[in-house]
């Protein structure tokens, strides 16, 4: 078979780049064009030295007569309101989108427009009538779906974590829907490559702090995802925090453990679940996880435990943000659209130390 | 009046560090002897080399014929089990107490034998009958009976930002007592000076995790207190994190916000709760709060919210684990101790970057 | 004796905060102004939450007609040509200048141009009629034409790791003059607080790079002084790096032994030269020294070495880039310029770990 | 061809771990043991929980019955002394050595004597006749002799960025050979794995330093090359220094421009000298170079430099001290003695940031 040809537009962000990293070593996919509108005619490997000699296409600009266009399917590395324009004239030549932002990951517009008011984005969705078609691209929830569509909605990197870490409770009615608490911790990579007060170095290197506590957008899609899977609505509470280091999301997932329910059932629902899952591994109370155990790779690391004095069910949950948290699950998501082994260039154990 | 003459046992470590530079900067007090079981005869300022020219003193083994003990006060800043056993004969010549560990944090044995079974302290306690008369040091909540005692056991650093993040909330009777998790966040610092693989800087660096999930001792002081407050029984889910930084203890609670509260009240009764008290800094949820904030000083900042979506209450609660969550609320229980300002030495705001 | 009131112009940067942490704390001398281009009206303790309490003066625009003038001494905490622009008028006034930058760091204007080609600056000097009277504020060489000055060019931080680390090699003509290479390494602070790509937390946390290599401005003060003391002119090769650390300045200077001399000679020279001198601080080749030895201080620490197989001598010399490298000299400046004791508010150790 | 088998004695340190990543991802290459003295019986995934699903097999001892030894290559990533005394053993059986320490890194015993006593290494040489059929491992210098060989000094870390930044200007006699100084800077875990108080987090995420001041034994091989290379006895500076990042050596490299050179002229030989070498990127003055340029993978950047005032090269060469200074160049001369491309298994880019 012929390599897939992949676009990614908005690819000199670190999105772009861990897109870049995983498809440059995938034996059915090729990059065919970078897209963005910033250095423009710059290699890649001008912004990224590491890819010298591994991807030195130029970015081209999306209005550039001669941005090629022959793709199988796009990437959309950008940020929340640029897919949304331009993903129905990809869809209409027959290209796949896999988009990184929030513009796909709702299907119907009222859920669109409450995210979209966390994140202060005033505008009307540009192309509201793909919302029905989209598809989150969470894929060990909704793997067949995506399979048979061909526009993504990639999941936002806290929601992975959260997610992950509770469908098999709220699945297998493990604990009690009000009581749940999403306590994430995130490296700096989460907030991109542009530089900011907050994370200059020496701001950044002694410091810890929650923000938009109450407020994230990310809640939306959690919700929506654990309201799916329990049958009725569900509200959780969610506080990000950044600590000061590159890559991971560890979350500290806290609920009520419904009666009769105890950590072997916990445990057995979690590993029930995700038997068929590659990219989730179980673990019980007594193996520590610690965030570099999932550096770097597409993998989701889950410890279940039970707080017997408080009747608490606690999953610790750990992915990289910038792999299974972004470009990992878009090439996973990828991988199912073209009915592609699902871990096809995705089985790296990231480096370590 | 003379300087108060300070011993300290264990200086060799962290906490001794801190203590030294908190009291070679007091005017009322000075270091008489530096006593440890390591590193004997050399100086401290061999160990902390920017101690040089400040504080200069050779560590001496308390068992050596010449270790001064003309003090009025002794710092233990040694592991659980140490300051129970000599304790008694210090108190005998008229020198008052501070001990760092779980030694005096409790008044019953009962108590102490429960927190001694989590850290595996096997042995009984070497001096029981101390245990009514010694004072838990936490001085915003018990100033009064400090300053009449003469053996006070210094809180946990853990417990420092639980319980005053936590206090004003179960005295106004803001929240539901059964609903409350601690999720708190530490720097590397908070597990001493010994070199350790888990904070090899290699294995560390880019490292976060959770640990004693459910199991961290420091959740006994903290029920106590707040059961204190409270009236009745508290228990409460507290889990621990370290995340590569030095200095910094964040701590994010969540408890059920109690019918007819809200965030207009809950800020006004942690004003009001901390109204005297100088290191406590409360901030509404408009005002970030970043660890930094109190690197290196003795305050407590805490940052009131409320999720108005789920009911809950989230206080972030923060501080510099070696001042506040050791060293300096030693020193500044020696304030109340010796009927000095109880800021004394202690008014520095740190340094940043 | 009254207070020195002190004026910060440009008090929102690293600098700015560097200078208020001293002087917050210092007997003598009280700040009376703060003022900046930014951030107008906001208290500093805004910008540097640590200061709360202890400096929650706003920042004022230099051309609000209510900014006062009746200080002591300004500093100037500014980039290259600021100072010299408004540098007469405050003299005229009878107020002291002490300035960051470049712009009063050299008595010729033939120099100054020099300097001002390397870093881009391509105005005549605002005020060339200054420059005779300016003294060079590295008071471990010039405190005596200190005293007798009312303006002050502060060193940049390199320099003073470099000067000091090689004037008594010159003065003793322990070393052949055209040998001497210095190859430093910086903690990120000394960029200032603008965030940068280069300097933005994921970049930079496992990262390390040299830069304008052969071409830093600092090289110019740093042969000026040299050639003062050697009686004429000299040459050498400077490399900056960036290394990832928030607080510090590593120098290994390198340049060949002249004949007959050895470490013994050396190590005599150097501690002769600095008897007088509380803040450096002069150590053999057996103690190894670190940059935390110094960090939060304004201490420089000299280690002198020997390499036997090649003849050369390895001086390592460590600041703290924003104390003994720019605020903290500063102060102790300030001390002489007011005939204080030059240690005066400078006697801190730091702060460790 | 079947895959070659490869045993790792020291399997469970950084560079065990390193061959086993590489290895892992090897198309020819396949683990067969995993031998060490610590730990045995775990899987090495429980060490490395990253390598969970990669490689899970068990450390075996070396004097247990059942450990494997049909190998055709064993890798030592032990300390020295060690591959010394099984190396015979292993060759006598016809399975290839590659030994990470110096054990084999010296072709007679005058030598390695010299660089023994320097690590304070007491005995004699184990094996001293496998001295002149031993190979120095670096492949840019030595292919031809590795190709025809069974027994590899695998190359210092130090040394490999020393040699590859100085044998092109030594080889075209662009520089005055005596005034060689090399200055390299090392990420932290080029320590190895042990915890050790200087490499305890709170010690050193703010701390940098010199250590070994002219006494840092991988100054002889660098020797040594450059000496092949000239053809007369060479003697050079070398000061290692240990800052605050995990991976990476940055070597900046200072030498008198002979008479009649120049930057062109130094660029051209550094380009004709590597073009064959893949793993070897030469980079003129306009492009800097940044340690996270090599992260990760196999290669050396090596920037040339000129002092116009002082008449110096000065050339930055960057490795991943981990892969090209260790487990890379490993499997770079398996490749190698195997007659695979020698490239094979060790193009990636590493990841970023």
């Amino acid at each position: 078979m012929d390599k897939i040809k992949v676009g990614i537009i908005g690819a000199g962000g670190y999105g772009g780049c861990g897109a870049i990293e995983l498809l440059q070593n995938h034996p059915n996919a090729e990059i065919a064009a970078l897209i963005d509108l910033q250095d423009i005619g710059r290699p890649i490997s001008d912004l990224y030295p590491h890819l010298t000699g591994f991807c030195d296409l130029p970015l081209i600009a999306p209005d550039d007569p001669d941005c090629p266009d022959d793709f199988q399917v796009v990437f959309f590395s950008t940020p929340d309101g640029v897919g949304q324009k331009t993903a129905p004239s990809w869809l209409k030549k027959g290209v796949k989108v896999i988009d990184y932002s929030g513009d796909f990951r709702f299907n119907d517009i009222e859920t669109y427009r409450g995210y979209a008011a966390r994140i202060g984005w005033e505008q009307e969705h540009a192309s509201p009538e793909l919302l029905p078609q989209s598809v989150y691209g969470l894929a060990e929830l909704h793997r067949d779906e995506i399979s048979r569509s061909d526009l993504v909605g990639n999941p936002g990197c806290f929601a992975v974590s959260c997610i992950l870490g509770l469908a098999p409770a709220i699945k297998s009615k493990l604990i009690g829907p009000e009581s749940i608490i999403c306590d994430a911790k995130t490296g700096v990579s989460g907030a991109g490559k542009n530089p900011n007060p907050t994370f200059h170095y020496p701001a950044r290197y002694d410091a810890m702090n929650a923000y938009r506590i109450s407020g994230h957008q990310h809640v939306y899609e959690v919700e929506r995802e654990l309201g799916l899977l329990a049958g009725h609505d569900i509200r959780i509470t969610f506080t990000p925090h950044v600590v000061p280091l590159c890559r991971g999301i560890l979350t500290t997932i806290y609920a009520r453990l419904a009666e009769g329910q105890d950590l072997k059932k916990a445990e057995d629902s979690y590993r029930s679940f995700y038997e068929n899952d590659v990219f989730v591994r179980v673990f019980g109370p007594e193996t520590p996880q610690t965030s570099v155990n999932v550096r770097g790779s597409n993998f989701c690391n889950l410890s279940i435990n039970v707080d017997e004095r408080t009747g608490r069910l606690i999953v610790v949950s750990l992915i990289d943000n910038l792999v299974k948290g972004q470009a990992g699950s878009a090439v996973q998501n990828m991988n199912i659209l073209f009915e592609l082994e699902e871990t096809t260039g995705l089985l790296h154990p990231g480096i370590y130390p």
